[in-house]
């Protein structure tokens, strides 16, 4: 085992110890909530994207360095959405069995806390990238995520909570949709987030009466129906909406 | 300056080490909301009360000792908002030259990262408590409150900002108003969170259709006019309401 990335980081005063960031990276296409999943070298073991903070950057500097690393973006939304200090958080030394071919088991923290921060990205627009230690980056249906390392199915868990909650003061839909939708996809985003069915004639009414919407003059090709029209956020009518109070329309 | 609590802290093993967290202990009397501040010996200087996490407990379990040893309190409502971690939070040097008969300025952390919890306690059941390094223990009116050390200032903004957005999911009046309450004071309650005025008669209306809350035969006593009625919560139909999506209507 030649000494890497994680091991020199654990040596080094350049980073905070015990402290480190998961990134929860969402993404929507085809109707499905997506997140980001990293497959560590030599195993069928999945774990977020995370890492380390360097003394020297803020935390959210560290959030975006990352993100940056394994999507390719650099323009994302960003929010950090909990902390997670629980003591112990999970079994260390099944971690330490199960990555010892990649990881010195002595490097590890007796305890790190973690600050979760969850992206919305637009899916098309990501290149996912392993990082050192792991070999696979991709994405994964939230509805089919596997058991994953560390606490990391209850972070996810808690990133969607939030969201939810979220899901009338932020930009979500700006965020996750590109940048034409038809207002059945926007339906559908509102419905997997909220993980229930909303009646379309009344959605298609209390969205449009916000109006951040703008319609446009094309209409989705290549579907077997009557095609539906495009529509785009008006992203100044947005902004102004989601400031004085939120979207709350459901 | 002999050795105290803090400068014992920095050198222990105990302890994470850069990382803290800070309490927005909030309190409602007399129509205001009010938070629960320190002062440091010697000096005109407030802030929060605070402190570090011991390697063995979880950050809740700190965030509830610290609330236990400032307020006398056990049974408390204890949420996690926000962890604050910019670089640099605010000016260490001031901070140095403030506290420097107390604190050795060399044994400060270069950098600290804080996790902030806010607290809702009936007011009246606090006997506040300053620590070793304090000398006063107070409540501060929140729109009163002075120009305080560290980024607390920015804390408090932040704290006020996550109740807001969680007035309708989580029990706050419960936990902020004592035991019978009338309706102007609930009112009261819900337009300072807010910040801004509520129409009596659609509040009275609004809150009633929720079923959360039971009429008792008594009267507030010693008013002036014609005495208001006294209400309690129905904790089960309370809670029952905050599960299934909030107590939304305003």
């Amino acid at each position: 085992m030649h000494k890497n990335e994680l091991m020199e980081q654990r040596e080094s005063k350049d980073y905070l110890s015990q402290l480190t960031l998961d990134c929860v990276i969402l993404g929507f296409n085809e109707g499905e909530l997506k997140v980001l999943l990293l497959r560590w070298k030599e195993t069928q073991e999945w774990s977020l994207p995370g890492g380390p903070i360097l003394q020297s950057e803020s935390i959210d500097a560290a959030a975006y360095r990352i993100l940056k690393e394994r999507t390719g973006l650099n323009d994302i939304f960003l929010k950090q959405f909990h902390t997670f200090g629980e003591q112990p958080r999970y079994n260390l030394a099944e971690i330490q069995e199960k990555l010892k071919h990649l990881i010195d088991p002595e490097i590890w923290y007796k305890r790190a806390v973690t600050i979760g921060y969850y992206a919305l990205v637009d899916y098309a627009k990501v290149s996912p990238q392993p990082d050192e230690l792991t070999v696979e980056c991709k994405w994964w249906d939230i509805k089919e995520i596997p058991q994953l390392l560390f606490d990391h199915n209850h972070i996810i868990q808690l990133a969607l909570q939030a969201l939810q909650i979220e899901i009338n003061l932020q930009p979500i839909g700006y965020n996750l949709l590109p940048e034409k939708f038809t207002m059945p996809e926007l339906q559908r985003l509102y419905e997997t987030i909220l993980d229930r069915k909303l009646d379309p004639r009344n959605f298609y009414k209390k969205i449009i009466s916000l109006g951040i919407l703008t319609r446009l003059k094309e209409r989705r090709k290549g579907v077997s129906h009557k095609a539906p029209y495009l529509y785009k956020f008006d992203k100044a009518a947005y902004e102004a909406k989601l400031k004085e109070g939120g979207l709350s329309f459901l």
